[in-house]
């Protein structure tokens, strides 16, 4: 499994995923789901991929193939919008499963798989999109400024909560990681270390990339303090004379 | 969709189900899942269903039908041990599905469904299983004490962090509707009124059975004791000045 999530507020972006992958549980794995396609000063494109391990190294190499095989198409480096590329991986995933999908289905092997493609381009706001099985995608707005991808759901109440579009970047980064702690807790094949990349509005250069080890010191303060502060809050709320 | 979660104590046993069934977003309705055989002195037995309303509906009127009409064959009002209460529930649920699946599968309609089979039968401890959709189940233990059906995974992380076998029946319940606010908030599919029973150890009768509606007192101190104290607990974690 996988779980990802990406941020994007008025001061900027932050894109985080975990580093496990399994082929059942006793085939584990680290693979980086995170890449960046940075050039300083014209474009900081990162993606985060989810689902099929094939087929998303797969849409990416022929992301990376056809910008340098053919530079004067679209491609992920001369595309004027985040939109565009956002399509380029949509497209190249539905060329990926159009060529393996017959062979995993006949095997029960699921072929799907997700995006989630952010950043900023000269000329342009910073953008989130996140890019569907299907190649389909939508964009992150001022209502819902984050996306997830992989195991979704138990690291998604704290996101509802907590963040908005004028949330600070430093408090996006924290509950980024109470989210991931949330589902590494209850998802075993979800596990650090956690990539982590902060961009800042404009800026068109990686703020911030750094990876987690599970032992990252202010990782384990996140994880001890959130466990405290829970069991404190849960302490507070009354019991009821009901039993 | 549907909640159920229910918790097996020293002290006695749990139990919670919403009330929330949809057949799209645009057809809502409300059904109660929990349904109580009774008898004082002899048998306190709770079952919560989750999945295919037509399923779990026609499987529950099996078993009262059957006790009816058969008195002389094992039912759920002679059965001498909750083991086999949790294997006639699970032979209902196949005899419904084997009438009806095919039907189901033709209009692409999912045939799913689950149950929480708990309670104490004189002359056994009080037990509590998960049967399964395909009627096969399985026991909470004292490392897992409690089982959930439906949508588990928004409020999976409170009860992972704070039910324990010697936890009090209060606190209990005070942690299954933090984990029902949990639940709510993030799925619209499942919502309040929110069911509940408590069983006190060797009682054999019902101890405490209510409806909480939405407005309900104790419930919106739980939800907002909660929203503040989550809060109060994110606030206290320190920033990083990656930033």
């Amino acid at each position: 499994m996988t779980y990802c999530v990406a941020i994007n507020l008025e001061a900027g972006l932050v894109f985080a995923s975990d580093s496990r992958t399994n082929a059942g549980v006793d085939n584990i794995a680290r693979f980086e789901k995170m890449r960046v396609f940075a050039k300083d000063g014209d474009r900081m494109i990162v993606t985060l991929s989810a689902g099929n391990l094939s087929v998303t190294q797969n849409a990416q190499s022929l992301l990376e193939l056809r910008a340098r095989n053919e530079p004067q198409n679209l491609n992920i480096w001369n595309a004027k919008s985040l939109f565009e590329v956002a399509g380029l991986v949509g497209d190249a995933m539905r060329e990926v499963r159009s060529r393996d999908e017959s062979y995993l289905r006949a095997q029960y092997i699921d072929a799907s798989a997700s995006f989630i493609v952010g950043g900023q381009i000269a000329g342009e706001v910073p953008r989130l999109f996140l890019v569907y099985s299907e190649g389909n995608f939508i964009e992150a707005s001022n209502d819902t400024p984050f996306v997830q991808i992989g195991e979704i759901k138990y690291g998604k109440p704290i996101l509802d909560r907590i963040i908005r579009r004028d949330s600070t970047l430093a408090d996006a980064v924290k509950c980024t990681l109470v989210s991931f702690d949330s589902t590494i807790r209850s998802n075993i094949s979800v596990g650090a270390p956690i990539d982590l990349l902060i961009y800042d509005i404009d800026s068109l250069q990686i703020g911030m990339k750094r990876r987690l080890e599970e032992n990252d010191p202010y990782l384990e303060t996140i994880r001890k303090g959130w466990e405290d502060g829970l069991r404190s809050a849960f302490e507070h709320l009354p019991v009821n004379d009901w039993t």
